[in-house]
């Protein structure tokens, strides 16, 4: 009954599925929601990827966003490519890399069929080192890689020796110290708490997307009593905290494994309307819903809004890329904005209104109110969480992203910051397969 | 001509002060306040108080707030100069200390008159460890104690054998790792830049006086890559390390020592009515003014109004102490209430709307606003800077503070937190005495 034509009678949808199983879709996302803040992420270890991740194969890459094919991919995306090609040794040159990848060789795959995520690029290649995060409530597992920095980095298509190098320090220095400070943590505490430093970084002006300046301090604060204590070369540890201390963007890619678990246990459940996967390839953006299985729902790629670095203006611009927003899927990042007015000029808005002003827009779109989260300038209310695709469709207002921009061409990296808006045709097409499956 | 009923003739004094000598004032005033905000405190040692204090002698302790005798000591500051015998082994009882303490034996005197302050009663003894801050700017050298974390702790008063055992650790433990850690950061940075922490926890949810969450982590985070190679004993590092991670409010003492180096440097220009030092013993709450000398303004201490541990009450609280308020003279903590929304609950405000109001206000009885510490939900505006005695008196305004409550009997410990105004008396009390030294 709701065939192809469904969305010239978008209301008429809406009120159905409002109407007619408002009772289940409600209770439903109840669970959900609900499973999604009483998640209790753990970083639990930290190891390669061909150690951790399932079925992660020895001749295979994830990538960001939902599955995208070599010829489709955009520059940054295939920077990455070409970067993790040259890190695995498998290929010595951009040219070498570049007709491997195209040669259909290597099994490209997004993340997010391995319980991982990925910032920008989210490039994962089997020798990286990967964060593991438990959910300590539900048992599930999720990944992700380590983050490199500012500066060139594959996540931003960079693929120089310089990028290459730093990613070699990564596995051969920090990884095996965090390893050993994280294995004593884990006796004593069975893990890192990572919901409890996003509640508290959340009191402490980070939004938990592009701002983790205090969780990466609190990261160093509750990891610094172990790592004195590891059996490695003083220097090595020291360079790992250094390395910290100069990159506050440290935190995020584990503040986006706790977000991929809590997302994971608000996933699956029958009737529910609430997004629980929303990322970007740089050439499609995606969405998956609760009760509608593993099934994506695609639109173009959008562009950024934002600020860009000295030189570069929005013509050199990729369109939206990054599994980044897998922290707004969880109730916070853009949706906390109102928590973290210092990174309005980072994002190229003009005044701490609207950090406010958008975290007030997106209640209007989402099912619940944090538990956990909460916005001491809101008075302690809880972020908003858990998007509802009928209130998206509803109200005509899309979720808002705080993200990176990186440079349309591969090997370039990072241009500037800024806000994005997902694109409305998502959240319809949802509906409509939510429509389809459910009213028939 | 402003004999003693001149504050009968308020208005007309103020008018005087405003008219006759308004452009030395304001010069006077643009002067000490842009000292203040240009000073650029830098941790740079930590040893006993009797290697670094100036003027410190082998039997004087010193305490907050202006000086005081023995006999008119609260309950609190009493506990702490028992507390401080024991620590030095001058006594063996508190009985013991409190004769030695009434004989005379001892010198007792302000921190202020020392370049110190500490928190509460604020008592430093000879061999206590002490933080040594240098102004980079103007050179002056700053002075407080260490942090010993909330429960039984010296400075609300307590003196049993956990609260000295902890002295002692800090002594044997704690002081010579940091100092080690220190010596290494100051070969490569000078010391470290404490202006610049301050400067980071605004935005980042701490005002800086009742909330150091994210000083604290800053700290660790700049200390760790030196502390992983200290030549101690990995465990005594780690030890150190779990203390702090354990106590936010280590980092108070050196905010609290850098507002008064900042205080330092805009105190004695003639002509100036900024106040450079507000501070309170549990008797009296005394105030100095820049263009009058070290002469201390005092008024009777008030009571302060906060929220109380379960157990406490209103009628168990000491009158107001601590040398605390130094952070508000220098232009942060209460004054910066409007970036710390997370802190209402703490001092018992019942909104976030009551720390923007509290800052909002501020700015009626201050010179300026800081360069250097911005609120980001105010868009940025400085923190409100350099409280200006003609403005208090003629608006009727005095200065918030924030601060934790002592029980009034000596031993207890904290029993609460809240904010304080401090007297309008302190306040014309200097106003006249600038009317007699600047007007005759």
């Amino acid at each position: 009954m709701f065939a192809s034509n469904c969305f010239q009678k978008k209301e008429t949808v809406v009120a159905h599925i409002l109407d007619d199983l408002k009772k289940e879709v409600e209770s439903a996302n109840e669970i959900a929601v609900e499973r999604m803040m009483q998640s209790a992420p753990f970083w639990t270890d930290i190891n390669l990827a061909k150690r951790l991740i399932p079925n992660m194969k020895d001749a295979m890459l994830l990538h960001a966003g939902p599955p995208v094919e070599w010829k489709d991919m955009s520059g940054p995306l295939r920077g990455a490519i070409i970067g993790a090609c040259l890190y695995e040794s498998w290929a010595k040159t951009k040219e070498e890399a570049e007709r491997l990848a195209s040669s259909g060789e290597i099994e490209f795959d997004s993340c997010h069929n391995h319980q991982s995520v990925g910032p920008m690029a989210g490039v994962i290649s089997p020798s990286m080192p990967v964060y593991e995060v438990t959910d300590t409530k539900y048992g599930a597992k999720s990944f992700s890689n380590l983050n490199e920095g500012l500066g060139k980095v594959l996540r931003y298509g960079a693929f120089d020796q310089e990028t290459i190098q730093k990613l070699n320090w990564m596995k051969g220095t920090m990884m095996p110290v965090l390893s050993q400070a994280l294995r004593d943590l884990k006796k004593e505490r069975g893990g890192l708490d990572f919901k409890s430093l996003i509640a508290q970084a959340i009191t402490m002006g980070d939004e938990c997307h592009n701002r983790y300046n205090a969780t990466t301090a609190l990261f160093v604060r509750e990891l610094a009593p172990y790592l004195v204590k590891c059996d490695f070369d003083k220097e090595e540890v020291a360079q790992t905290l250094r390395f910290i201390r100069d990159n506050n963007f440290t935190t995020l890619n584990l503040g986006m494994a706790s977000a991929k678990a809590m997302t994971m246990a608000a996933h699956g459940i029958k009737y529910s309307t609430i997004v629980t996967t929303m990322a970007r390839n740089g050439t499609e953006t995606g969405i998956r819903v609760s009760g509608l299985g593993d099934s994506w729902f695609t639109a173009r790629a959008p562009s950024v809004s934002g600020v860009y670095f000295p030189g570069f203006g929005r013509e050199d611009a990729n369109p939206d890329i990054g599994d980044s927003a897998i922290t707004e899927t969880a109730g916070f990042g853009g949706f906390a904005m109102a928590a973290a007015p210092a990174i309005i000029s980072w994002v190229g808005a003009r005044s701490a209104s609207v950090a406010t002003e958008m975290t007030q827009r997106m209640y209007q779109i989402t099912f619940a109110e944090h538990r956990y989260f909460s916005i001491p300038s809101l008075d302690f209310r809880g972020t908003p969480t858990g998007i509802d695709i009928r209130k998206v469709v509803k109200t005509g207002i899309t979720p808002n992203i705080n993200t990176g921009i990186a440079h349309k061409q591969a090997g370039v990296g990072q241009i500037g910051a800024g806000l994005v808006v997902l694109p409305m045709d998502l959240f319809k097409k949802a509906l409509r397969a939510f429509a389809s499956r459910y009213l028939n």
